[in-house]
């Protein structure tokens, strides 16, 4: 049989075309592939696996934290969709419309959920009558339409996977824990399993959620000092169930509006992942969420013992509950360096003749290609132990990436001037609150509000752009 | 506080109405909740927890026979669907057509995906081009669309959550093992995990899944006496590779069409679950998909001690892997009685002051409420043998009803008068191929072919509608 070795190609490195390169590892490392519909696109195995480990660990938290799965249809009636006016108005522009059953017109067109609150809400109205009925802590993972012009993959398509939590409350007060306690969660996931350090805040008004009193996100400082919206969580008052009228008996038989949350994530955080640790040789993935934490690649594996002792390496490891592969195709170890470098695999494990001679293996972190030579009887707590330590350096190297490129301004020139000395980044400086100023600030420095950290700096006491007493210290930057 | 207490209200009986029975169990069970659009259900967390432990099980089964799982876009261009002749003329009448994204008109339709054969296809063609790169053994949990006129819950809904496995292979051999393999996987996990039993049979060429060169399917009874389709497995040979002209080079580099498979099962099962087990008095679960295995009652729970020795059991159950819960809440015990058996919770665990002296509780099992007290310190032992013999206990009763209603004739007027005399059930008889004699059996007796069972018995020699050679036995029956 011919060697037939496929081509590992070299990608575009991200200096030359950030865009470019992007989109190469996620074709490269078989994430993703594209369809015929534009935004569609297939998540091949290897994506999904990451979005599997993601979804384990983030609903065993949200378990832990009291809250319940359930389904919801995908379909939204017009009329129900239009309920609430805010809510419509920021929807209706990007659904898609089903309006035929086989071959006939519907009487009422319906939508493909973009999200799902209107329907929470018509089910809630069914289901809460009594304070004894609440809270209720739903959550579902499905997948949402929304039509989009432009589309990139993981970042912006048509259809993707996500989870919504919708919770609802007897009181503001619940609520309001419930829409922070999640925040929490979400940057406790993303800094603990994804490995990216993220900045908690609210929105300003005009970047809230459709039909939320307030919205609080994580935001996370991609490679090129672009900032990842990388999760949401809505406060929305009593506002929808006044719109669907939901009320419930309280203790004293009063009747009285619920309290309502809404937070997602979605299959974006993979594009988080793969901006934040990625490299010019292919996906660098978090240990974590990544579907092999170890590949072992036998050297010379057609020799006497090699195969064999490889096999009873991956038994042990796995047996430890280690996530290992081994490559025991007929391609080059060559071959499968660079393959598996490409998908991200965070230890590479060697093991030739002379090796099992001496009772030893070669490791090779992935991040940052380091070659450790390790007895094979302490094989197990050694890759433990490197699982963890490669979780710490890309957190760490994420971390300074975002402090280096973090830059605190107290004028509008200083801003424009940092960012065209520096690049991208984030810029921290004070506002007085009033639209026309974050507006100005956007048009001329090209840098929007990214959010209002929760911590807070007293950078300067007026607003960057007006002067005024300022409010609030906003984090700026461009965004995905 | 005024103890308002729910009612848990009688259901209606199963003889009396058995539609109604279902329905109330579906309602009253919480498994689900009607919306405002027909056919479209919200599956609640009771009924969406079930699912969960269905799809945990079964994709480990799947995982350990070598499949992958992926996601497909929902959506499937008109002219992607209509490649397939056979497969487009099948689903076309029942999809529903996205004709909008936002205000514009789209250039072309899409439909929302009944089944996804069409949406893979495209994908192979992309990513299959060696015999190197087969096979492709892949999964994906998602839900589909299908327009039907007359809709259950579960049964039969416009939208319900399945799996669809699809697999392409190098050669017909190859991808028949396949078939076959699936729905001996779907058997294994209906009997060992559901404690159904189920019969593995081939459906007849008037009765295959469109675009399909043959069907296997397992069948299963109801109390009612009418037969689930519980989960199909079709082998497709390379129509669908020739129509959407996916080829590969074999090892000697000629070109050939790949074969392939597809195989699912839906949230059907849960129905299936309700009408092979439940009773009067509600759902009776399985206990490797009960979402609570044992729920504890505390007896006089007011009184020192109770509560405190509840949750020390609770902690220990759980920690034991049981998956069991205290309601501590402050209805009556016997409220709880009724609440769980109409949930259908395998074991009850009452605990109450004069148990506690005794160092003991009493266990009822749900679906013969029988009692056992049982010595604390042999408590995690005991409940778990009990959930295993709640297993058999449910299995060889549905066994036996089936069995009992399975009736062996060689003549129609023998079927029609057996099923006058012993209602509806499982007519096995013989049959000579011809698409005309199954209709004939149809129309006159009004139970039509569920399967040919795989387990083949020589009844008679001839075909029991026109008495020629008979080629098969047919298991007739009604079906949902």
């Amino acid at each position: 049989m011919a060697k037939q070795e496929k081509l590992v190609e070299a990608i575009t490195s991200m200096e030359e075309d950030f865009a470019k390169w992007y989109t190469d590892i996620v074709k490269k490392a078989e994430l993703i592939e594209y369809t015929s519909v534009k935004g569609c696109l297939v998540i091949r195995p290897y994506g999904y696996a990451i979005w599997e480990n993601i979804q384990r660990i983030m609903d065993g938290m949200f378990k832990a934290s009291g809250h319940e799965n359930v389904c919801m249809p995908m379909f939204i009636p017009e009329s129900l969709l239009q309920k609430e006016k805010d809510h419509v108005e920021g929807f209706a522009p990007e659904v898609a419309w089903v309006t035929h059953g086989g071959s006939e017109k519907l009487e009422e067109r319906l939508c493909v959920r973009p999200t799902s609150e209107t329907l929470f809400c018509e089910h809630y109205a069914n289901i809460v009558h009594s304070y004894r009925d609440l809270p209720k802590l739903y959550n579902q993972w499905v997948s949402v339409v929304r039509w989009e012009k432009t589309t990139r993959p993981f970042l912006r398509s048509r259809e993707f996977l996500w989870q919504e939590g919708h919770t609802i409350h007897a009181t503001a007060d619940e609520a309001l824990e419930e829409t922070v306690r999640m925040l929490n969660i979400y940057a406790e996931f993303c800094e603990k399993y994804l490995a990216i350090p993220v900045i908690k805040g609210q929105k300003t008004e005009s970047d809230k959620f459709a039909g939320a009193v307030s919205t609080y996100a994580i935001e996370a400082l991609m490679h090129d000092g672009k900032s990842l919206q990388a999760g949401t969580s809505h406060y929305f008052g009593d506002g929808f169930a006044r719109a669907f009228d939901i009320q419930f008996a309280d203790k004293d038989n009063t009747r009285s509006y619920p309290h309502q949350t809404s937070w997602g994530v979605s299959t974006r955080l993979i594009g988080g992942i793969i901006m934040t640790h990625g490299d010019n040789n292919g996906l660098v993935l978090p240990p974590a969420i990544a579907p092999i934490q170890l590949i072992i690649v036998p050297i010379a594996q057609h020799k006497p013992g090699v195969l064999e002792k490889a096999e009873e390496l991956l038994a042990q490891l796995n047996a430890a509950g280690i996530r290992a592969k081994l490559d025991s195709s007929d391609n080059s170890a060559g071959w499968k360096f660079a393959e598996y470098e490409m998908k991200g695999v965070p230890v590479r494990l060697e093991i030739g003749p002379r090796d099992i001679e001496n009772g030893q293996c070669v490791l090779v972190t992935r991040h940052n290609r380091e070659k450790t030579t390790v007895a094979l009887d302490a094989l197990v707590d050694t890759v433990r132990s490197q699982l963890e330590q490669v979780h710490d350096a890309l957190y760490n190297a994420a971390l300074a990436n975002r402090e280096k490129r973090t830059y605190r301004c107290t004028s509008m020139d200083e801003i424009i001037s940092t960012l065209e000395e520096h690049g991208d980044g984030y810029v921290y400086a004070m506002w007085c609150g009033e639209e026309s100023c974050e507006d100005e600030v956007k048009e001329k420095t090209l840098v929007g509000s990214r959010c209002i950290p929760l911590q807070q700096e007293q950078i300067s006491d007026v607003c960057v752009c007006c002067g005024k007493p300022a409010k609030h210290m906003v984090c700026w930057g461009k965004a995905y």
